[in-house]
């Protein structure tokens, strides 16, 4: 594996889990998926030889535990930069690659969302090597992922032809922004669309040429904000007034769904956004009746359940298909075949003013999820 | 309405509650119906003209919480009996009685669990009037339901042919006990059943000469309890030792299934022995879509729900007949359909020996039932 930069995004709000994920303390923060957090998960996938030290972009009220949870993971060296507000996804890996390119315009980077679960590690190594090979030939790669079923929640990528010299690497025939049903049930139909992971694998010179050509505005904010950055032993810290004045936009629409040079790899990654607590029971370890249960939770006569508890004992009895989650200081239960309405319910709670919406109870110890009253 | 003495018995546990109601403050001591608990409520439904000052009878360990209560009901010369064990009902009206007795053997004595919910509180005074005419006759008087619905959990009363002189009373033809489901249907099919609503009036005399027939090792382990009590200017303690002795036994068994001297008044009272959660959904005040909500909660496409919450802010999402019940240490979500199962869910706890089976978490005012996060 060639040397690889990994540049991590990490300013996600992830709302859809609410009542465990707040903007005090969002999604990828959390341990979801094993006893790891989905942030020091995504670290340590890009880890070992052939890794560079990682980037992290985060937002400076996150710099604490991001930074803490990195060490935990046995990261020394990654290089965390703080975004003085959230500007989407083009202008933070715009100051990624801004500073990468002062040692190594050709320095290949690989972008990827703090919050995902990949299960074939193996696998995406083995399509990273292709990515790389594409990025240096000049394109800015993505993976597309094999439609399980019609999602509206993801944007969708149309397969064009191979590579000439690249052949496990596709053109990108056409981007496609997430879908309405009946659109997306023929996406899935066609056999030709993937899913957007919102993974890219470019080399710096190529992106900001891109961006350049693509989103200038984007690229002299961000150039601006990097160029008057303060740097300390922990934290690159962008310049606020500069980033503030960069417009908000995605790597996919700013660059990715304009571009000529957009490339995409088939991959069978075993991917998920984790875009509700439905995938998380999707993506779990299940009982004989297809229970999940995480934390101190008893179940009798329960099926198809997602239990998840924090702190109190949980009972379920004889219930199908319901979501039960319980944190210090909100308890939900949702139909699981309703997870994506959890939004709603957020915002009734904004709307009224509660702070259960945006902030989690402070805690004795940051890093723990546990309530002090079960040790 | 002639004078009558409230006898209270506090003693139930009531695990089908559960985690409201733990050994630690059961049933009675919560507010499920109303503002006050169930046994404030009970006290107040026998507080004014024509009631002398309670006798209540509860287990020591409860002393405290039922002093409290009954004082913050406005009640201020309650008698409180403890019961160094428990020993079901009809030791613990049998020790009323022989207090009363001493200074009035003709007394008329009211017996009525703690833990019930009776709607109709004028009609059941009318009623009153009947079963103490009755009692002063000779009668061990009980109160019968009309069934609206095949209950395996009630015993139930054959009415037998109506009392020569008061008409509305009416003998008892046969006591069933808790019936299995087929008979069930067959004794509310038949018409001439009604519910055992467990609330008795008679005088002193007549209770203790019916004991004296039919437990006579009873009224002798009680008279030796209450021979050997202690008083003091807050409770009356009987004697552990003699009441230990005392075999554990129910009124309904020890007497009124035995006697020739039972006598029912048929009575529609709205009461309910709050047997489950699914019957305080019965009770309680419904939404537009059928929830009864008590506490934090808020809910979307929500139907038939029942939610109560004493601490933490509780969401439900597009759920339909659940029973979720939300304490500072245990969370539960039960289908209504099967509340009774909760009971299982105890077995299991304590089998495990967990001590939520049994004790609440202390608070630092028992008397407040919110958490004190929310304060």
């Amino acid at each position: 594996m060639p040397t690889l930069i990994p540049v991590i995004l990490c300013g996600g709000a992830g709302t859809r889990l609410w009542p465990l994920s707040r903007e005090s303390r969002a999604k990828q923060f959390w341990p979801l998926t094993t006893d790891r957090s989905l942030l020091q998960e995504t670290v340590l996938r890009a880890h070992g030889p052939g890794f560079a030290p990682p980037i992290i972009v985060c937002n400076e009220a996150h710099r604490f535990v991001v930074a803490e949870q990195v060490r935990d993971a046995g990261i020394a060296d990654a290089r965390i930069i703080l975004e003085p507000v959230g500007r989407n996804s083009a202008p933070a890996v715009a100051a990624a690659a801004l500073l990468t390119a002062e040692d190594d315009p050709d320095a290949v980077l690989w972008m990827k969302p703090a919050d995902h679960a990949v299960d074939a590690v193996g696998r995406l190594h083995e399509h990273l090597r292709d990515a790389v090979d594409a990025a240096r030939a000049g394109y800015i790669v993505t993976f597309g992922i094999q439609p399980t079923a019609p999602e509206t929640g993801y944007g969708y990528i149309e397969l064009g032809d191979p590579l000439s010299d690249i052949t496990r690497v596709h053109h990108v025939a056409r981007f496609v922004e997430k879908p309405d049903a009946a659109t997306a049930l023929e996406l899935v139909a066609s056999g030709r669309h993937l899913w957007n992971s919102g993974m890219f694998v470019f080399t710096a010179r190529s992106l900001l040429d891109q961006l350049a050509i693509h989103a200038p505005s984007v690229l002299a904010a961000v150039r601006a904000a990097v160029t008057a950055r303060r740097t300390d032993p922990d934290f690159i810290r962008l310049d606020p007034t500069d980033f503030a004045a960069c417009p908000s936009i995605s790597l996919d629409y700013a660059v990715a769904e304009r571009t000529g040079k957009a490339a995409v790899i088939p991959a069978d990654l075993g991917w998920s956004d984790i875009g509700s607590w439905a995938a998380l029971w999707e993506l779990g370890e299940k009982d004989t009746r297809g229970n999940v249960v995480v934390g101190d939770a008893i179940l009798e006569s329960a099926e198809n359940c997602y239990v998840r508890s924090d702190c109190a004992l949980t009972a379920v009895v004889g219930l199908s298909d319901v979501v039960l989650v319980v944190t210090q200081d909100v308890v939900m239960a949702v139909h699981r075949g309703r997870a994506q309405e959890v939004k709603t319910i957020v915002d009734r709670l904004k709307a009224a003013g509660r702070p259960e919406a945006h902030t989690h109870k402070p805690t004795a110890t940051a890093g723990d999820t546990r309530d002090e009253r079960s040790s």
